[in-house]
């Protein structure tokens, strides 16, 4: 789905740091580097998300996952938020601590079968009514392709949200600046010694940068030969594999 | 609903013309001035629409309505587009002579309850499989009022799909130039000798005014205080309501 997720990749010694999408996790955590899972998905809960890349071989555990939701949350308290809350019924367990009564703001996430037209009018009404109408969106992302075809992703959606209530909405999860400060604060590393590995030029390999660490964009997955062309984005490496990348940084430990 | 439809009234020895949103058509057509209803409902066909007006005392037939359906199938013609509809299904009649084959194009209207997920994810298929996306939308409506509620209206869903495909529609219907344009032709009346009057300060005054023709907006159904303070759009004239404004026109001729 939608660029599975990836890690930063921490030597203690102040090395490198790494995002990665897919395994190679063990090899880089018995070479004493920190490793996180950045994702943007919004479609499960991180339990069932640490489940599934289990199942696949992944040596992760869900306090190793930085993902939307927790995000949210944490702004939602902050700011003594109520969502009405736009999301994948999977994804409802992330707020079970969160008040919702009387709602004063909306968060999307990528809802899925939950965006028919009643849930959309729903929370337009709840935006509508407000006197500065706050929407939170858990990504920005356009679409992704599933087994049965391409789909709309929460992107599209929060559009349509901020065109009807003519207003701009926050967005948590990649490429959000702060959403990787999280996931840098939750290692304890400075974004100098991080380096982040994604197959998405702009949700990966941009936001990292952005945030001042280095990226490496793996040719692999969502990569299109056409990012290389990239108006805005350059990553600091290509990799043909996430195994090559994980050979590259360990040879330079 | 929507601005429900207003008119272009029209004198033959080059007098005025107007735009109206509600009855009085009668006393209108029997003063000598040509009268046009232009609306941007694409929830039905025109002669639903016709039906609707004349059981609340109009007097109006089909081939004095000016709409977004029909104009959008001129440009289908032209063009040779054979479109994909995510319209209302009470709309599917008004393209009942076009192509409709192997689409190259999609159009959107109001589509209600047809706005389901899987609707939207398979025009987005559509867009998207194409070298060169387009997109045609029957209006660019934020959002209007029913009886159980506020609805998003198409040009929320359509912000949804240029965004996704990174694409702009072409907007067919008010405040579209070639709307009123169309109207105008329809009538065989030059802009400077038409007036307009619409209840929507963008929809039907902004839109004909840049279109050449003066507008008055009555300050009844979707007009609110705050329209008088319009960073960009500033009626010719203000009216309390309909009657008034055929009062004065009529005074004028």
């Amino acid at each position: 789905r939608k660029g599975t997720g990836f890690g930063l990749w921490y030597s203690g010694d102040g090395g490198h740091h790494l995002c990665c999408s897919i395994p190679l996790s063990s090899l880089i955590k018995t070479s004493g580097l920190k490793l996180r899972f950045c994702t943007n998905e919004t479609q499960a809960t991180r339990e069932k998300f640490v489940k599934k890349l289990q199942g696949m071989g992944f040596d992760i555990s869900v306090d190793e996952v930085t993902a939307p939701a927790p995000a949210a949350c944490r702004i939602l308290k902050e700011r003594s938020l109520r969502p009405h809350l736009l999301v994948h019924n999977d994804l409802v367990p992330e707020f079970a601590e969160i008040d919702k009564a009387n709602p004063n703001c909306v968060v999307i996430g990528d809802a899925a079968e939950n965006f028919t037209y009643a849930n959309l009018n729903e929370a337009f009404r709840v935006l509508i009514g407000m006197e500065k109408p706050v929407l939170i969106s858990l990504g920005r992302g356009r679409y992704y392709k599933e087994t049965d075809g391409l789909k709309l992703d929460v992107g599209a959606y929060m559009k349509a949200l901020e065109y009807a209530c003519d207003v701009q909405a926050e967005v948590v999860g990649k490429p959000a600046k702060m959403f990787f400060e999280s996931a840098l604060a939750e290692m304890g590393v400075p974004p100098q010694q991080a380096i982040m590995i994604g197959d998405d030029i702009v949700n990966d390999v941009g936001g990292a940068q952005r945030c001042g660490m280095r990226a490496l964009q793996v040719r692999t997955g969502k990569y299109r030969p056409c990012d290389e062309n990239h108006p805005h984005v350059k990553p600091d490496a290509y990799v043909n594999n996430l195994a090559e990348a994980v050979d590259i940084i360990l040879q330079q430990l």
